[in-house]
């Protein structure tokens, strides 16, 4: 069952898309990726051990069960590979 | 059409997959990841960006070469997302 969307996904579908497909140079695709390794990477992310200044200013004002709901939200999207 | 098999590859595939469908707590998949991230995520695990010693210890000893044709590999590869 897919996760409700998220009330703070433009924050993070700007860059990696609303599914997770990614759009950008060096900008990674989400969607299914491991629910244990988003969370870690958004971890890292805050406490600056993946050094990423965009990354870092836009969870900054995001809560911890905000940021749950992205990883979650991101995992559960069908990836789509590339063409 | 999908690049060789990369004569290296079961160094990542132990975690990863060969496939790049990892099975592993907190390792991400990497089947059908942007190739320009792999490539960049390979370059900061090697400089020590991304601090993670069990990276930095695999790719150390391969060649520039050798880790642009795994990050082709597994770039090409079919997600499957999360069951």
């Amino acid at each position: 069952q897919a996760p409700a969307r998220p009330a703070r996904l433009g924050l993070c579908a700007a860059c990696h898309g609303a599914n997770g497909h990614a759009g950008m140079p060096g900008v990674p695709h989400l969607a299914g990726q491991r629910l244990d390794y988003l969370r870690d990477a958004l971890k890292q992310y805050r406490d600056g051990r993946r050094n990423v200044p965009v990354m870092r200013a836009a969870i900054g004002p995001v809560s911890d069960v905000e940021l749950d709901a992205l990883a979650r939200w991101y995992s559960a999207q069908a990836p789509q590979g590339n063409p």
